[in-house]
């Protein structure tokens, strides 16, 4: 499926949150399961990303229509999407019922990426996955634009200013 | 505060979700007052959002030191940023200690926006409130870039591939 609310909630252990509605298929697998994976597409699989939230896995299989090839993981009871460029396995550690989503928080045990993803020390690099983001309600896919400076930096100068 | 790790959570009731570290100052306040704020800044803010996170409140009026305005919610105990166009209003709903980070999920009580940054239907544009994104290995804050489509359509035609 796609997943329209997620993202890193824990820095250690690593950890990220996905919301899913009950009446999706995914979430009796989630439950079922208790683990997930995620394939995060680079903007070169827009479509694809976007058809997985369109069709359900009940009425169709989703993998061949987007013509993407499913891999066992071998950590986890779930499938990853072979053909994106950055993918993380997880075990359901949290789940709290928040109303029309359910939140669950999985533990990251594993992150796989494409070898020309890797910065120079070897991490999956945001510039060279190239992933993309949805926001409503513009309802639009982004992709990532240009940098605006560096983290912990551009606001130091203020920092000394208050001294 | 600065919040590396949170988003949307449920759409209905809206909820958001933020994970803070429990040795941060915004932690006790978090825990004492069950409420907080999100105020989005724009592109133009983005050393003045990279300051909150290098500085702490137990040291600095970062308000001050930012040339910032707080602004006393009416409707829960923690202020906002008046200079931001995008605010969020939070009761905290629910908690979960994961390790090193705390996620707290908030009910959004009330969205207030600067009126420049609303669509013709009155809702608040990423395009005109122009938020941007920080991305870790690469540390960087990256604007919005361009637009790869609209959501629920783009992926639609193989939808009807796989008919």
């Amino acid at each position: 499926m796609a997943v329209a609310w997620g993202g890193i909630c824990c820095s250690k252990p690593p950890c990220l949150n996905i919301s899913v509605r009950k009446a999706t298929y995914t979430y009796g697998n989630l439950v079922e399961k208790k683990a997930f994976t995620v394939s995060v597409p680079s903007r070169d699989h827009a479509a694809a990303a976007d058809y997985f939230g369109v069709a359900s896995g009940r009425d169709a299989d989703k993998f061949a229509a987007a013509g993407l090839t499913p891999v066992r993981s071998q950590l986890v009871d779930a499938p990853f999407v072979d053909e994106f460029p950055l993918v993380l396995e997880c075990k359901v550690v949290h789940v709290a019922e928040l109303g029309l989503h359910t939140l669950f928080v999985g533990e990251i045990l594993d992150v796989k990426a494409e070898e020309s993803c890797l910065d120079k020390d070897g991490k999956p690099s945001a510039e060279l996955v190239r992933p993309f983001c949805w926001a409503p309600p513009d309802n639009i896919y982004y992709a990532f634009g240009e940098s605006l400076g560096r983290g912990f930096s551009i606001g130091k100068n203020l920092s000394a200013g208050a001294r």
